[in-house]
C-alpha cells in the first residue's frame, strides 16, 4: 500500500507543498518529482535560492514592496512623485506597472485582497498603514489598482470608503482590462492604457 | 523600471523556478509570492523539507522507485511476486498502482518517457537496467504501464521491441483509461480495472 511504499520525507513534502495556494496533491507530487528528476546539484541550487529569498527579502518599511533593502528602490528614489500612491494587491503587480514605464508615483502593497471565501479580512491586509501614510504625508491622489475581479473591486470599494472624506483624489485603474483578468498577467500596452485612462471615483 | 525595482534574489529565484517543467514566468512568480506571503517560519520549514527530500531520497538500486533506503519497500519485500515487473514512467505512478492493492509484483521506473519534442531519448531513461533485470532474474512477465498518451505508447512500443524475443509475456496496461489521460491522476477503480484487464501484446 502507498503508505508503506512512499518515503515519509517525500509524503511530508507533498503534504506541505499542497498547502500552498493553488496547489493540490497532484501538482505538489509533480513539483516534488520534477525537483527529484533534476540534476541534484541544480535542484539544491534552486532550494538554496528559495532559502536566500526567505532570508533576504522582506516588505519595504514604507510601501510593502518586496525588497532586499529597508526602503525599496521606489520609496528611496527622491525623483518619484511623492504625492501619488498606487495601491496594488501584490509586489509583482507593482513590478508589472513599473515595466510600463508610465507611472512615476509611489506604491502601496496590500498583500492580498478581501476574500470572504478564503477568510481574508481587512485586518489581514496592509490597509491601516495606507491610511496612516495618507494622514501623515502630503498625498494628493490614491490610485486603486487592485485586480479587476469581484474581490479586487470589493477591496477597492472598501478602501474608497475609508479615504473618501480626506479631500484627496481617489481613482480606480481604468477598465481597459477585461473583467475577471489578473493584473500581473496583463500585457504592458493594456496596463499602460488602463493607467492613462484612470477615472476619479 | 522592473530591472531596478525587483530585488535580484527574487528575480533569480523566479528565473530558476520557471525552468522547471510545467512552469512559466507567471507561475514561478506566483510560487515565489506565495512562499513570501506565508508565515516566515512555515515557509522556511517547507524549504527545509524540500532540501531534506533532495538529501534523503534517491532511486531504489533495483527498480528506481524513489526511496530513503538502498532497496525500496517493494524490492525488499520477499512476499512480492518476483517474476513480474510493472514498468512505469515515474515513482508516483507506482505509488498510484500500490494504492489499488491489486498488484503484487515488482516495478521498474523509467524516469520519464520518450519525447522527441523534449529531446528525451532512450539513453535518458532507465531502459538498459530493465533489460538487464529481465536477462538476470527469473522474469516471466513485463507489464508496460506507461501513460496512455502518444509518448507513453511510443515508449511502451520501443520497450516491447527490445523484449519481444526473450520468451516472456509482455502486456500493456488495459485501456480502461481514456486516451490522453495521465496515469497518476486516474481514480483507483479505473486503475485497478486497467490492471485486471491487461492484454498480452
Amino acid at each position: 500500500m502507498i503508505e508503506r511504499v512512499i518515503p515519509p520525507t517525500l509524503k511530508n513534502a507533498v503534504e506541505q507543498i499542497s498547502e500552498l495556494p493553488g496547489y493540490g496533491e497532484k501538482s505538489a507530487q509533480r513539483l516534488a518529482v520534477n525537483l527529484l528528476n533534476m540534476p541534484r546539484g541544480e535542484a539544491k541550487q534552486l532550494i538554496e535560492t528559495l532559502m536566500e529569498v526567505l532570508e533576504k527579502i522582506h516588505p519595504c518599511r514604507e510601501c510593502g514592496i518586496y525588497t532586499e533593502e529597508e526602503l525599496c528602490p521606489v520609496c528611496a528614489d527622491e525623483e518619484r512623485d511623492r504625492t501619488t500612491i498606487c495601491v496594488v494587491e501584490e509586489s509583482f503587480d507593482a513590478f508589472a506597472i513599473e515595466r510600463t514605464g508610465k507611472y512615476t508615483g509611489l506604491y502601496h502593497v496590500l498583500g492580498g485582497r478581501l476574500s470572504p471565501l478564503e477568510n481574508i479580512t481587512a485586518e489581514d491586509l496592509n490597509i491601516d498603514s495606507l491610511i496612516d501614510r495618507v494622514n501623515r504625508e502630503n498625498i494628493k491622489e490614491v490610485i486603486l489598482a487592485t485586480n479587476p475581479t469581484v474581490e479586487g473591486e470589493a477591496t477597492a470599494s472598501y478602501i474608497y470608503n475609508l479615504l473618501k472624506n480626506k479631500g484627496i483624489t481617489i481613482s480606480r485603474i481604468a477598465y481597459g482590462l477585461p473583467f475577471g483578468a489578473v493584473l500581473e498577467n496583463a500585457d504592458d500596452f493594456t496596463l499602460a492604457k488602463a493607467l492613462e485612462h484612470k477615472t476619479p471615483i
